[in-house]
């Protein structure tokens, strides 16, 4: 046990990443971030207590009844000067994941957030509700404990590694996906992205994405994995102010039954390699794909693109942070064009 | 009961800031951003649950037991075209707080991340170890419950309202301190700025920071609050890599027996106005002077600016939210200049 930990700790040491200058600059006419959502909830009958917040500070009283805000999420935006998409693009991470997700990848490129901004898109990166800068409530309001990925998990389930018994603290042990994508030396960078989750929380975090809607929108979403199933459910609810899904191995799709008012929302439903072979990435997407033949059987639009079938091998379910990310950043970029988006 | 919530449901929706385009562009040459530190922590002894992941998704194994990559620390930086400060500048926020502390101000102004790269700062916001997107451990990782502030406490701490007993839920009731600067009118989106903290992870935050300075310095380190006490205390680690402190309103100090490690530092302490009529603040403003003192002693050079004492009056805890917070940011640029940091 002591030599996995040891290569496990060697691991995480091995990569750094340096702050990159790029080639070309970036040229904002604003940045900011805010807040939107949340409500006050109230906490009653319990103990006050004294406590030091501070080593060498004063003694202070901490009373835990009271009211708290609670189940607000977090965007920031970046707004270029040569503003090319008609309307603001929402990136929605996945579970377990913030929005860092868009951000520089593990072994320090630019991500998805930079390029799309590039490509002149008024761009919101956000943290759902529990996650990252969105904050999390107390156990006096929300059910459950929240859930933690294990260091191995997401290389054995997201299509990094080849599924159970793919990962091993030492490299060289590691049974990687056959040209993969994924700049596994940075794992562990990757890893330090992820966050905990709760699961009683998904209503919590819809009103989050409902209330971002409602002050950014009309908009264009591009959402990932779990942050699909919240893309499509928003959008069942808002069919109006989406006016394009960009959904990137969404898991899952929305409620079938509502799926026919997405008819008037173009949807792009993106899937990376090696789905087929894993029984858990193949069941989202046939539930994806039903959905989508929902939305089509009631008149509406839906592409599909599976990146080998167009020649692009080699991405997990992390597609926006492999090595490859750029060209498959074109792909959406070459969809949202061909849907009129783009001045 | 049921009028008090109302009125504060009414506060949170009263103030919906806007993203904003500023007056001039953002130049940049790099944005991204990383993580640093942290360790791999082993827990075992747990049952094997099966959860369902996504609502409509397969049921997939949840095993609590193995390793965690625990006790990183986030940072996002921004690389201005027109660089003019000689060094990264590392803005490090305070306890309950993550790095959005220095971004747009709740009522949606630009804050001092935008204003410091406009000055020409490769600059660096982070969120310590358990913060926002460094993410927390779990229960079997870290002693003790997180603790949470109650919606009225900021108000009443942070020198916005006149100390305890000056919230109300109707804001026509609330005590605010006579020529606030605080917007006041946002208060409810600076609560959804804030993040829970726990009482047992001083040593890991630490770690986290001097991962940090390992990576990026040498530095000049702008610390808030308790990350002034943090900023301190890494400082006293890594003399050599930190070429000047900006300490804003620090909460507490570091360890006086090793303030003689920074005498090579210039340090600025800054305070805000209704210090002295406050005791928790009047007491940490006798802490860092008694550092500061110390560090002089040893032949350092420690500057002290009261906001008052030179004519700037009405600031809170918060003073780089403040609605004067672009003078105050001046007040600290016009100092690094003085120390001969910026070309």
């Amino acid at each position: 046990m002591k030599r996995i930990l040891m290569g496990a700790a060697l691991a995480v040491a091995a990569f750094a990443a340096a702050p990159v200058s790029a080639e070309e600059d970036i040229v904002l006419r604003g940045m900011g971030s805010f807040h939107v959502g949340g409500r006050i909830a109230a906490v009653s009958g319990k103990d006050v207590k004294m406590i030091q917040r501070q080593v060498g500070g004063p003694m202070t009283k901490l009373d835990p009844n009271g009211q708290y805000m609670v189940e607000q999420m977090y965007a920031q935006y970046f707004l270029p000067k040569n503003k090319k998409g008609k309307l603001p693009l929402l990136m929605w991470h996945g579970g377990g994941l913030t929005g860092v997700t868009y951000e520089s990848t593990p072994d320090g490129r630019e991500g998805w957030v930079n390029m799309f901004v590039r490509y002149g898109w008024d761009t919101y990166v956000s943290d759902a509700v529990e996650r990252g800068r969105a904050s999390f409530a107390s156990p006096d309001v929300w059910k459950g404990e929240p859930i933690f990925l294990t260091y191995q998990d997401p290389f054995e389930r997201f299509r990094i590694g080849d599924g159970e018994g793919s990962w091993n603290a030492d490299p060289s042990k590691q049974k990687v996906l056959p040209g993969s994508q994924f700049p596994v030396e940075a794992y562990a960078n990757y890893m330090k992205q992820t966050v905990p989750r709760w699961l009683s929380t998904d209503e919590a975090i819809l009103n989050g994405y409902l209330a971002l809607i409602d002050k950014l929108c009309p908009c264009v979403l591009l959402a990932h994995s779990q942050g699909g199933n919240f893309a499509f459910l928003a959008a069942e609810q808002r069919p109006d102010q989406i006016k394009a899904i960009v959904a990137v191995e969404s898991a899952t799709a929305g409620k079938i039954a509502n799926a026919p008012k997405l008819k008037g929302i173009p949807v792009l439903m993106l899937f990376g390699d090696y789905v087929d072979q894993h029984p858990r990435w193949a069941t989202f997407k046939r539930i994806d794909t039903e959905y989508g033949n929902a939305i089509k059987a009631a008149g509406g639009t839906v592409d599909w693109i599976n990146l080998p079938d167009i020649g692009i091998k080699g991405n997990g379910h992390m597609l926006m942070q492999d090595k490859n990310n750029k060209q498959v950043a074109e792909v959406i970029q070459k969809w949202l064009v061909s849907k009129g988006l783009v001045d």
